[in-house]
């Protein structure tokens, strides 16, 4: 129940979320959305639950939590070929919650809704006595029978990846230990572009179409490049070998490798990267890696599918290596 | 990160959430849902969360708890007129979470999910060091242009309500304060009656299609009758007039008003209904009255929407009544 001296609900809709609502919402007047689904397409749906001191630092700008909150729902929808139609949120606020907080997070909200065109369509807001929770639903929409899963990757498929792989894990080190040895010595425009990479996924909206036409099977890299290929393997009945070598990195990654050889192991199975990881035919392939360059969207072939049900191989210089804790996890 | 004598995020998905899994949710294989829209078909979507100490009591039964989760989203749909399609689950369980305890919350998740029709689509489960935090957005549809909008009842519509009021309030007051003076005297079956008021919501979706054809304006009464009308009746810059003596009461119900007078306004109040409140024409009223008899469903007549703006007044033996403080709010 609320104290008489704290906003209600409806002062939270009106003040901060309205403003980000779109037709569908109703302008948040109801208590549910309409949604009228583009004809002749499928919907897409994914759920993400952040909770502060788990996937955010309470001390994070709150802009940049509004931002990442929706991005990493977006980084979903593109994986999956889709093309952003909206989203829900719910919020679990502590009791000491912030005005200046919700507004940063909602202006960051609000800034990403506008960027992906995703507007919000409803949600809910409850008190918790603990860590700020929140939890979004998007819904995107692919053309009927063209989503792109993650289980249907074929033997011989080969293995790309966009971006670069391992800035944010190596952006949240830094975070968590600003004074590391490795850390020290790296120039301030590289801790500044992995600290960045940390709070700011980049979600590929650009290549959902891309994907449909020719991956045969797609995800996006959130909990680790070793750990989420596992799993795309997995769900294929397939495993995968891949050229360490070709494994696209950032120079800030790879001066922080530099620093510390050992680092390459973090970058490979920590979380956040927020790029797309995706099967790709041999026959595919130079259309894909054309139509990603034209899309401003660099990818990188860096193996391939492989029959078998093993974890995925890592070769190395004649190492092989299996990460068998491969997968950054935020349960 | 996960500790590693816990289980994986796989592991629970395995164990607990894929049984209640459609088709849609592709056995939650893939990291995103699979949705065909019903054709001609508008979607309606509505999202809740819950908080243990908040929403219920960390010792409710946890089948009851994962009952009454997805059923204050069925008793939102069904007062949109809508038909449920499906649901995203997220889920940030506390550190001490026992295995127990979510067996018992998925069991009752999945009769429900059974009984609504309703499968389970996708979700998150995430960690984190507070109260469990869950979150549930549900999708319903309804007929292309068909929803039952809350802001578009008329001056002079009849207003309705299923059921009877007040019970769940009761049913937590008695939760809170077993020995309570009025409920020292209560008969066995009504305590009985009220706490399973208070745990197990009825979604009136029996009513959706009944809605559709007679109502002008509906909603649920999740957060009390007086504070619900009240925001109907603002949504559609009306005030309304209720006759108090008309309100459904059950007799559980008037048996602890008997004991205690005051109840009442608790029971006006009080939060957890989960009945249908809707405006009804005149000219279709006898038509909404047979249809919901035949249904199972009894509706009342408690009063009408007026033009004004005002909060609504409650009429009761030559006393008028409003309630400033009107709606129980979960926030």
């Amino acid at each position: 129940m609320q104290a008489a001296n704290r906003p209600s609900e409806d002062d939270l809709i009106a003040r901060y979320f309205a403003p980000m609502a779109g037709e569908g919402g109703l302008l948040l007047k109801d208590d549910a959305a309409r949604l009228t689904p583009p004809e002749g397409h499928d919907l897409v749906l994914t759920a993400d639950a952040l909770v502060a001191g788990g996937h955010f630092f309470p001390d994070d700008p709150a802009t940049s939590i509004g931002r990442k909150a929706l991005g990493v729902n977006m980084s979903d929808l593109a994986a999956k070929g889709a093309t952003p139609l909206g989203f829900l949120l719910t919020l679990a606020l502590p009791d000491d919650w912030a005005p200046d907080w919700l507004a940063g997070f909602a202006e960051g909200l609000r800034e990403a809704a506008a960027a992906y065109r995703c507007p919000l369509l409803g949600g809910d807001t409850v008190a918790a006595r603990g860590p700020l929770v929140l939890s979004i639903t998007a819904i995107g929409a692919v053309p009927a029978g063209r989503m792109v899963h993650r289980f249907t990757a074929r033997g011989g498929d080969r293995v790309c990846v966009t971006g670069t792989i391992g800035d944010a894990a190596l952006g949240l080190a830094l975070r968590r230990q600003p004074g590391g040895a490795w850390a020290a010595g790296l120039p301030l425009n590289h801790r500044v572009y992995l600290t960045d990479r940390y709070l700011h996924p980049r979600p590929r909206l650009a290549l959902a179409a891309i994907l449909r036409d020719h991956a045969t099977a797609a995800m996006d890299v959130s909990d680790g490049l070793a750990g989420d290929l596992a799993k795309m393997a997995r769900a294929g009945g397939l495993s995968a070998e891949i050229d360490t070598a070709l494994i696209p990195f950032s120079p800030a990654g790879r001066s922080a490798m530099g620093a510390d050889e050992r680092l390459r192991d973090l970058m490979i199975t920590g979380g956040d990267d927020y790029e797309i990881l995706c099967a790709v035919p041999d026959a595919r392939l130079a259309a894909f890696l054309d139509a990603t360059a034209a899309a401003g969207v660099p990818a990188t072939v860096i193996g391939s599918m492989v029959e078998g049900d093993g974890l995925p191989v890592f070769r190395d210089a004649g190492l092989e290596r299996r990460y068998t804790r491969g997968s950054f996890s935020h349960f």
